[in-house]
């Protein structure tokens, strides 16, 4: 047999134990907010099939699709002979690719069980997805999303809850954040007042530059844009605006005539009143800068930055008016944000808050003597499991000092010793591996010890 | 754009949130024993290198391993014009596949992370694997596996181990099972005995056969498959065999008088020991027809059935001693068993024995009466849910009655409102849905009500 030399696809990673207890920590606090929220979990197949993903994430997002071969002889089975270009040969020889994200799937999930699902549906789902982006740092060809949306109603309720659940993360993981929150409706009724609704995306670019690049740099960057002179006019007292939220509010209600910039500005002001209502800790601001996702969201958009920590967004999201039109079922309005699994962990590590009690490895590491003392050291293990304390046996009657290099190594809060003294006792001899302090005990009193550790 | 009607691929599955809550209620049971015996979490990338998958389940496992196509131009990228055979063709424009199952990528993950270990090195995993089997009843092209391995020992304490989790686990489960034990080196000693060591997989089915088809077409059958008439004369007293597990090893000692046979029994011996003296509530037995896995397994050979529901082994394993040799890491001698979490919920659905408390749904729907009283209810959950609670609140201020059904659909527990009456009086009027017992209340005790129930 030919040995292979272990390595795994790039952009791509194993987890070990360690980092596995902080990934969990991470995934559980999330999954303890979505409930408390009355959102319930589902899971989708990694592979769906091409019809389904093909077309939903724009030409770039095709090409950053894993396909999947048809099994069997796909050469046969995809009947004509195999075109020279690759990305028509691909949907000969293909009919599955693995998931792209985990909101296409949501919308397949909900109409395809729409006769199962009582609407307004919460539905969260934590996942892997699988892109075929140019590895680099931070970016990985599969990583997890955690995604938490609502379907079915078009109540700003729902984005303030969405708030709610972020204030509620981020407070119970200690990372002290930033919501930014724009409307989408207003970034077209800015482009509509201005008349120039096809550079919604230079506009806000442009708005964001400002402070860094200042006022004539930005108009003429606009310019070169292609935007007219009257619409850079028009622009202006946008750019020139001043104040707090809710003054900026009052100037582009003033300046927003049109009806989408009007629901846009009153969807505002109403998801930042139930805001300053619940008296939330998180820190939020208006930012007419955000424009994640375009071509996709309708209404409210969301944006988290860490703010004690230079990184992109660590979770985002906003609603989308219809998302299950593309698979049939018209008017279905949702609101949804993903939560930056790996960022969040980059965040946690560098600002070191990683609870220091969540660990990979056993509680209490017991010695292995062999014979009649492995007998009782397996009895006295298993009324230490009973109590719920997590306990490895060394599997072998090694030499002690092998035994106990290993106990250092694992990091073990205690060491065990069950030899014939302490049998004919029926004790055991706990070591308390951080103060060295070492005790033989009866067992029930040695297990109250280690659980109270 | 073109609608598409929404569909998985064949062989997949979406889980709704009532069955993703018995599915986590299978995988946290066993998460947390493992946990109990020291193992601990990791996880592996679904992509795995072709070279690591290839060549490790058989030419039947090659058949059904899912193949993901390069990315980019992969008509060019395979250098040379497609082979007309679609094996070797899928070798040209592929170097990705999805994991078949999860012991295969934990060699691989224990070779290539060797100096990050510490052995004996305990590790769990619980992820999906792909096959592309035809799918039918009970047999899916994605599924999850959930595998506990020990690497780095030899000691019968590691299989010892393995036994207390399968009876932890099913114990917590309340399923009621007994766990059948056989060993590789007894199937070779059998088969070197009667001089017939290419036979073993008949000789193992013929034992299977004997208490149904009868001694005589028993030895017809072994006749019809190429054995010996001496090699079925020697084999007449092992299935002539009587007796207790005890008596049958007695006997088998006395037969077997080869090297591995006689070390195949000294292990069976030892591991009943381990058993006899825990004391376990579990039923085991010596079951000398169990052989799965031939060509992978060393020692030990275990099988777990249910004794209540007619469905095959809903957990199996065993001892491989060389497993990361293929990776290029010889003489690491691991055990491991791997709970088969579909079967398991099938058992549990069959015998109606998922816990009744067990659900996906919030416990408390709040309605919404919209204005004052919305943001009154919005203040009032909030405390509900800093006491833990699962609310949810109804995202718009609908008919009552519509309302009401919605509750009804999702069996929530308690519904909540908060109109002007109780606004004004600092109240919550919860109302049990199943006693149809109301109560007008302030909030701290209609927390206290509903966290008791």
């Amino acid at each position: 047999m030919v040995i292979t030399k272990p390595s795994i696809p790039k952009g791509t990673r194993d987890f070990s134990p360690a980092e596995m207890v902080r990934r969990n920590y991470i995934f559980d606090t999330i999954k303890a907010v979505f409930a408390l929220y009355g959102f319930m979990p589902i899971e989708t197949p990694a592979t769906e099939n091409l019809s389904t993903l093909l077309g939903k994430y724009g030409d770039e997002g095709d090409k950053l699709l894993f396909k999947i071969l048809n099994s069997g002889d796909f050469l046969t089975s995809a009947g004509a002979p195999l075109s020279a270009n690759s990305d028509k040969a691909s949907l000969q020889i293909c009919e599955k690719g693995l998931r792209y994200d985990l909101t296409v799937p949501f919308a397949r999930f909900v109409v395809q069980h729409q006769s199962e699902i009582t609407l307004p549906f919460k539905r969260y789902q934590i996942q892997p997805v699988w892109r075929a982006d140019r590895p680099q740092k931070g970016r990985y060809r599969e990583f997890y999303q955690c995604d938490v949306d609502m379907v079915g109603s078009n109540s700003l309720v729902c984005e303030a809850e969405l708030v709610q659940i972020v204030d509620e993360v981020f407070r119970r993981l200690d990372i002290n954040v930033t919501l930014k929150i724009n409307n989408r409706k207003v970034l077209a009724g800015i482009a509509e007042a201005i008349g120039a609704a096809d550079h919604i995306v230079d506009v806000t670019v442009a708005i964001d530059k400002l402070e860094k690049i200042g006022l004539e740099n930005v108009n003429a960057e606009l310019q070169s844009k292609g935007l007219s002179d009257d619409a850079i006019a028009k622009l202006q007292p946008i750019l020139l605006m001043k104040g707090d939220r809710d003054e900026k509010l009052a100037s582009l209600s003033n300046i927003l005539t049109n009806e989408v910039g009007q629901k846009g500005i009153e969807e505002l002001r109403t998801l930042f009143a139930y805001i300053d209502a619940l008296g939330l800790e998180l820190k939020t601001e208006l930012d007419l800068t955000l424009a994640r996702g375009l071509n996709y969201y309708t209404g409210a958009i969301f944006e988290v930055k860490a703010n004690d920590v230079e990184i992109g967004s660590i979770t985002g999201g906003g609603r989308y008016d219809d998302l299950t039109g593309i698979f049939g079922l018209k008017g279905l309005s949702g609101v949804g944000i993903s939560f930056g699994a790996d960022r969040i962990y980059d965040v946690l590590t560098q600002l070191d808050k990683f609870p220091k009690q969540i660990a990979a490895q056993a509680k209490v590491l017991f010695a292995n003597f062999g014979g009649d003392d492995e007998i009782y050291t397996m009895k006295v293990i298993a009324q230490f499991r009973k109590a719920g304390i997590c306990c490895d046996l060394y599997p072998d009657a090694a030499k002690m000092k092998k035994q106990m290099a290993f106990a250092d190594k694992q990091n073990m809060l205690f060491t065990a010793i069950c030899g014939e003294t302490e049998r004919n006792a029926g004790q055991v001899t706990i070591k308390n591996m951080t103060t060295g302090e070492q005790n033989s005990l009866p067992v029930a009193e040695a297990i109250s010890l280690v659980a109270k550790a």
